[in-house]
């Protein structure tokens, strides 16, 4: 009889090893300690104040948010050093932005002049001065100002408000992180960088100081080491991965990156309708579709196919018979870590086949 | 200057506009009334105890969930009638079934003959009469059990256990739901019956009474009614509605089924990198992409697609520029109600483009 995967969790659950989290977590952290590089780990990833904890311990300077709700709930948690990398637009967020302010020391990108004037304003009410970033877009087509003098302008303006002060740039260039061919993701990291140089020379030559040049994903982690363009590296999918970056080359200096995969989402067979195919009670509100879709672990041999909001089917690749029954569990690896943890509330701690604890995804949902 | 919509709220947002979400309860409520036929919402579809309160006191005769997770927190808020439609399998989810029975009068739907032994098992340590449903698989070719005489040799194992009794049977086709011609539509329906009619006669062969014969959605609603091949109808998405509903043909006798578009997402614009993009701040955290992408309410012609976990984008169709600044709001119908619905905690109640309550999505995440 085959032995249970832990039975002494419902399913579907969301399970994290430690150790390998752990390991993720001093590797990158070792990298980037000895190329002399800030790390501040992004939170969208893991949404977990206890791993941000982690991070912190092991010499991150921070952690990034791309919502300001991840940063409240992080700050509440105790988390000191805040970046938030998506513009803060609106009366009602800057008014939420003041308030976090005062728990921790919190950074904010910006890419708008009225932006700019509206946080100035907003800060200097509230008797604080607050650090910004000039976003660039450095390829990604999303927030940002285009390279060149543009960040140079905003730069001015920042330096023009008292209640602000510029703490840096950012460029960030998410759509390159996954490419699996490791020359191709390189000239994409090198295009990145020569566009966000753009923009710090065009600042500096205003006579004004970018402490921080801050990006990077997991991705481009090991070329960004050996650039060293930026001061600062914001790699979040790391501490758990997924089936997307598992999938990537890691040749070059850095080929023996051993990230390991700490995240899986522990599935329930509940059906067989037929010899050859197993329903499994994961579907779109326990795994995210918008990548790949989930590898069933340990088993290279079977397939994982979304079969709706609440199911999802398994079968051989080989079309033959399954040995699944009902109440038999597999374990998935996401096809993308960061949407999928954003549908548990917590995570299933565990080590040796067993759970030990559970930690809150406090940031889960945290989307405003 | 543009007035802009709900100040007062957040983004993103989900919004439920309350009168057009009590019209189409009304709305379907009528039709199941005038046939003769019960209605049992799927609460998957909106996650709600308030939802569902509305629901019972138009005249539904109890509520679907789809996990047990649902069930458990309908019951808790008072709901007294529910029907799990996915098979409630293992030790843990049995017992907490048995909990479950306590509270409401709850019954499940099975297809396997160690499931069906082990919930015998457990009402009768329970000290209660379990009313299960057969389920058959339809055409969906998830859970279930095929049609014709399979459903009569799982029926005869419900009758040999003192501690179950049963209630019925389930055939639900949920991939012709959205099949969006109505001629196209009608046949499988019209197929999926005949299916489902071989397994009624082949239970009822035995002696047995088949008193509930339970199933159908949304899009194949008019015609479960034109049929009446069924007593009981469990539609779901009619309630909020989405794109994918929106989008199909209503042909037929009941062309005039007047569903309203109840459902929306507050979206923010937070960048405006070039004159004919603009970036908002919704992404696959908070519009789930399953199924089609968003579309713009009261503006088509304008076209949202994803730029990631966080972020959207908007274009004009015709390539033009965008009238829109920093600040500016948009409402998204979602693609797919029911994943969009379980990235939220609340809803943001309105009428007449004022916020004035949130009613609490206690079912989201509750995929257990």
């Amino acid at each position: 009889m085959k032995e249970m995967l832990f039975p002494e969790v419902d399913t579907p659950a969301l399970l994290l090893n430690e150790e390998r989290l752990r390991g993720n977590i001093a590797v990158l952290q070792a990298q980037a300690d000895q190329a002399g590089l800030a790390l501040r780990p992004h939170a969208k990833a893991h949404k977990c104040a206890q791993v941000a904890r982690l991070q912190l311990a092991a010499g991150a300077v921070g952690l990034c948010c791309a919502k300001l709700g991840e940063a409240e709930v992080l700050a509440q948690a105790g988390v000191p050093d805040l970046l938030v990398t998506t513009p803060v637009v609106g009366a009602l967020k800057i008014a939420r932005l003041m308030r976090v302010a005062r728990q921790a020391a919190v950074k904010v990108v910006v890419d708008d002049e009225r932006n700019i004037h509206d946080l100035a304003q907003a800060a200097q009410a509230a008797g604080i001065v607050l650090a910004v970033l000039i976003e660039v877009d450095v390829g990604q087509r999303r927030c940002g100002v285009p390279p060149g003098p543009r960040a140079a302008e905003l730069a001015c303006l920042v330096r023009a408000a008292p209640s602000l002060t510029l703490a840096g740039m950012q460029g960030y260039q998410g759509g390159l992180q996954c490419v699996a061919d490791y020359t191709e993701r390189r000239a994409s990291v090198l295009a990145a960088m020569a566009a966000l140089k753009q923009s710090v020379d065009a600042v500096r030559q205003t006579g004004m100081d970018v402490p921080v040049i801050t990006g990077g994903g997991t991705g481009s982690f090991p070329i960004d080491i050996e650039l060293a363009s930026l001061t600062e590296l914001q790699p979040g999918s790391y501490v758990t991965m997924d089936r997307a970056y598992a999938a990537i080359d890691w040749t070059g200096k850095h080929a023996g990156m051993p990230l390991q995969k700490p995240l899986s989402i522990l599935a329930s067979v509940i059906s067989r309708p037929a010899r050859d195919r197993a329903i499994l009670d994961v579907g779109w509100k326990s795994a995210s579709s918008d990548g790949a879709a989930p590898a069933c672990l340990g088993h290279p041999g079977l397939i994982f196919e979304f079969a709706g909001d609440e199911h999802g089917q398994v079968r051989a690749a080989n079309g033959g018979d399954l040995d699944l029954a009902c109440g038999d569990r597999l374990e998935l690896v996401p096809g993308h870590c960061d949407t999928t943890v954003n549908l548990f509330d917590s995570y299933v701690v565990h080590a040796q086949g067993r759970a030990y604890s559970t930690w809150s995804i406090e940031a889960r949902g945290m989307s405003s």
